[in-house]
């Protein structure tokens, strides 16, 4: 389908507002995705207002994009609808723990990823925030998220004020296993990469960081260890105040 | 987009194989999804041999669309590729811990739903199987994925030899919430799954199960609070066999 070929990440966007028939059908897209049990473990908290987008900002890195972005959508794990569901008829819930948080993780990310397909499908451009999960209990804070619910990721939406080139990715042959999962070799992981660093902006990357190779931008200055772990152990505070059992 | 808006699992297919070049690009498209700093933290494991799916049937607690299907697809949460391309190249990674699981299971999410998709433009049906996170250490050995690796979901694909009907969902409105999260009160939640709980399947289930309500049926017969609490401390006790710090 030409339409997924097709998709870039959109980082600037026109003023133009999104018609409120045209956001439900986008939502609603969503809601048509699989998920687990037909339990639907996911909310979305649409932000409009300039004033609420400003706040939330900060809490995305300053990425211009979500003050500019007509709609920001930002996509939670929900097992606080279904427990409360469950606790209105007497019956025992026992989704807070890791498998569910798994769970409901990936439903809500099913339908983020529908979203975004019929999003696109009307000229709509969007753009991921991978910042939910790190700012997550500011989000709780900011957006009032009760026990149960976690933002898992955001999406801004508008209408494209750019056309960004298609962005590079792994031979395909990188991420497909036959039958078992074949441990790569050295030679291999050098050979499935090679492209990737042999892109311009990837050797632009590694001068301007001042750095050996591209992975040592991933590691030493988009995705540092410290901050890494720094981040997680922030989630998994989070996550149990949100009422999940972690250990 | 009606693709989208048609979509049903499919749990009953015909013999027909799928061509090579359709699944190439049906994974294809997968990878076209947006992901964490286009780190591509997935993979994907291809069973297509009999005797494979029959081996894995009993894991997915023998859903006979296993077998029946002609392609397999186990969907991974992987950062043992991007793990080895820091190490060839002296990068200190950091990424073993519940911050990056669950960006790897986005990844590996957007991945799957994306597949799904391009699969249905081409006439294929398919189905998600939630029993890869139950029975991850199972699928681990099996498929012999290595540290850093899981599996996050599966998917049969194959072409359709069932028509079932659309699925139910909540209003729109029970999943959208505008600028802040609006919780619910008692008598909300009753009217939002009111609906639901008056189609004739949810009575036969009630009754079937000679459960009160249908919440009861989810809680005490589909997903019980001792199988959850159970699969959940299995699935804590992989992942950190797998490499990841969950403390």
């Amino acid at each position: 389908m030409e339409l997924l070929f097709k998709h870039r990440s959109i980082r600037k966007y026109k003023e133009e507002p999104i018609d409120e028939q045209v956001l439900n059908k986008v939502i609603e897209a969503g809601t048509r995705a699989s998920n687990t049990g037909n339990m639907q473990l996911y909310s979305v908290v649409v932000t409009k207002d300039a004033a609420a987008k400003a706040q939330l900002a900060p809490l995305h890195f300053n990425q211009p994009m979500v003050k500019q972005a007509p709609v920001l959508l930002t996509i939670c794990a929900d097992i606080n609808r279904f427990n409360q569901w469950c606790e209105l008829n007497q019956a025992d819930a026992g989704y807070n723990n890791l498998l569910w948080i798994l769970n409901a993780t990936i439903d809500a990310s099913l339908f983020a990823q529908n979203m975004c397909v019929e999003a696109e499908s009307h000229g709509l451009g969007i753009c991921y925030l991978g910042t939910a999960l790190y700012n997550a209990q500011e989000f709780i804070d900011a957006l009032e998220l009760p026990k149960g619910v976690f933002p898992v990721t955001a999406l801004v939406v508008g209408y494209p004020d750019q056309e960004p080139p298609l962005t590079d990715r792994l031979p395909l042959e990188a991420v497909v296993h036959q039958e078992k999962y074949a441990d790569y070799a050295a030679e291999r992981i050098a050979s499935l990469h090679a492209e990737k660093e042999s892109l311009e902006s990837s050797k632009q990357f590694v001068k301007e960081n001042n750095k050996q190779n591209l992975a040592q931008v991933f590691t030493d200055v988009r995705y540092k260890k410290a901050d890494n772990e720094l981040f997680s152990a922030k989630l998994m505070e989070t996550l149990r105040k949100q009422g999940f059992k972690l250990d």
